[in-house]
């Protein structure tokens, strides 16, 4: 959509992912992100109409230009208040100071790939993020090249938990990294068991990455500040909002190559994660789990609907997410039972043989009424396969023949 | 396959399911179903060369009458035996003694829609049993009309016995026959179900219908002979061996028009009753469980492959097992969350409120920044459901708006 009335002279090209984003860029990014939360209109409708954040930002502070049609005057006073009071330097100053930083798309660590099909569209679909704030030694590009998302509810059973915290364990193993909320319930343990590997986990978080919510997860904001990586959308000091984790959800999906939810009741708030993921035509996993455990119920829901695919352990979820040819899943290994392979005729003359007694040639030919050629020729392979052994008067059972 | 070299002349018409049968033939079929194994192949050979029971079993006591290839002497010896010491007779008259019967194609209460697609062609398939010795109240025709069989390992966990159960008391609940084999496990779990509904069950058991096997289920075999049925091809004292373990399963999934596996190990017994349901082209239906349990795992299994449907209730067992039209499934009942309903404008108009406090129309539209006039299109839904109320000085949000 473009504004026809808008000034066009102001106008600068688009930054490209292929190119360095400007300084200017970069400030009126951040000034976006905090005025505006992620998937607002106006800011679709203004970013529409200037065609980039540095010409979009000067429009909202220049009382001169027009405003699209269906944006309010409050965004410009706003904005006006926001750029006295609180400059776009002032957030990225405090980015700094607690070891922070604000990408934008030029930038080497931005996901371009990753993040670019949020651009869906229509003016009402979640957008591609105007930046991210990330805190933590992990690039977010390198890190989000092998990455699974894995969500789930936060009232998570102890059942949910450990399938998170080894799922996340063993997919982090093979150099997955593993994407998840920070949460309490399911979130948390997928960071957890990243991290008793030593593996590379992301927290997408719905607040500014110096907030510590929810609270009982400040250890794990720590570690995640120390060995992994924290992405919001929002500025240093901003609080939660639903929106704002529902916004957040979409970016869980987009940096995953694919999302598995672990536990979910039906109303729970990864079910909005996994819409991001199918809109993305990222696949979506789920766990079963007990027909009669609340918290499997939502799993079972996608899985019989067809919209997400069953998987049972880690190994699967790495053969969906993974690229073709690669991570492919070991079937379960079934050592077959040898009786499974025998045909019809051994099972009926090893049924002929008396249970702890020898028997000779007449006697099972007799008993099982096959042809004496026919007996002669399984008495072989059946003693080869260790369910009979000869025996002083012909063969009798082994152990494995009477089990 | 006919046996071009077997004397024609004896040779009666194949008594079909549509006329009743004679006598002669009702008690060669007695005599067969003693003398060999449900699926051997010269009882398959036999019947394709005379084509009748009555003309198998004269052919096999008259020594002048040839054997077709790859039958043994042996067999005849055994068929003269057997007609001198025990002459079918006397398995009939033992059966009628404990009140059981022995029905055979032809009669009203053999159910030939049922069996007869177990003629899959090939002499080395399973072959439609030869006669059905019955023990119990149900009309086996009758009972066959609706029913579902429930299957799955002996060493279920409390899980999958709760899961048989609760299946079977609803399905039986409504008007489904409950099939199963009377084992340990998943089956008798499967058989209690039904009884504690007072519904129909039946069990097809590998033994003679009058031995107590397993000894455990004793209750559960006088409780079938008294208010269910019990099914077996084989005549009253038979004892169990492993080829009629096999055998009994491919009878339970030709009476069932569906089954559905609880908890199942990779080697489960109950493997062979879906491969056999599967040939038939009934459909088949697992159960899933916790990752992590044994007994889920091949479940699980199936359902990866796709060789079974996933159910997690009874009513989409019945869905899946009833004719179209009838026997649906309601989805589950997933009350919505009113905020799911809200476009994004109204949430970003909610999370504008004050927590405890009102707010007027200005205070709205400066803290939401939402247009005026948008402001003053939303209040009244959100009022009407629910989540604002008006309050002196403005707005403000109710308890479900604050959650």
């Amino acid at each position: 959509m473009t504004l026809a009335t808008a000034p066009m002279t102001d106008q600068e090209p688009p930054p490209s992912a292929a190119e360095p984003a400007s300084e200017a860029d970069r400030l009126a990014r951040a000034a976006l992100a905090r005025l505006f939360e992620a998937d607002d209109m106006a800011m679709g409708r203004l970013l529409d109409a200037y065609g980039s954040a540095s010409a979009t930002w000067a429009a909202l502070l220049d009382t001169s230009s027009p405003l699209p049609p269906k944006v309010t005057e409050s965004w410009r006073t706003a904005a006006r208040v926001q750029q006295k009071e609180h400059p776009p330097e002032r957030d990225l100053d405090a980015a700094r100071r607690v070891g922070g930083r604000f990408v934008v798309p030029g930038d080497a660590e931005w996901p371009d790939d990753r993040l670019a099909p949020l651009a869906l569209g229509a003016p009402s679909e979640p957008h591609v993020p105007i930046g991210l704030y990330l805190r933590g030694p992990l690039n977010l590009f390198e890190a989000t090249r092998r990455a699974i998302a894995i969500v789930g509810t936060r009232a998570s059973t102890d059942y949910g938990e450990t399938v998170a915290c080894d799922f996340a364990t063993s997919l982090a193993d093979h150099d997955w990294t593993i994407v998840s909320g920070l949460a309490y319930g399911v979130d948390g343990a997928a960071h957890k068991g990243a991290f008793a590997v030593g593996g590379s986990t992301i927290a997408v978080v719905a607040t500014g990455f110096d907030v510590t919510y929810p609270a009982g997860h400040k250890h794990l904001l720590d570690r995640l500040v120390s060995d992994g990586l924290i992405v919001t959308e929002k500025p240093p000091g901003t609080g939660a909002t639903r929106l704002r984790f529902l916004n957040r959800n979409r970016v869980i999906a987009a940096l995953a190559d694919a999302t598995v939810v672990v536990e979910m009741d039906v109303r729970s708030g990864a079910r909005n994660t996994l819409k991001h993921a199918r809109r993305l035509r990222r696949p979506v996993m789920a766990v079963p789990g007990p027909i009669d455990s609340p918290t499997s119920l939502g799993c079972h829901l996608e899985i019989r609907r067809g919209d997400a695919v069953m998987v049972t352990s880690a190994s699967e979820v790495a053969e969906v997410a993974g690229r073709i040819g690669e991570d492919l899943a070991a079937e379960p290994v079934v050592p077959p039972d040898p009786r499974d392979l025998l045909p019809t005729q051994a099972l009926q003359l090893l049924d002929a043989f008396p249970a702890q007694r020898s028997a000779d040639l007449d006697a099972l030919v007799e008993a099982s009424r096959l042809p004496r050629e026919e007996v002669e020729r399984l008495l072989p392979p059946l003693t080869q396969a260790g369910f009979v052994e000869p025996a002083s008067g012909g063969h009798r059972l082994t152990e494995q023949g009477r089990a």
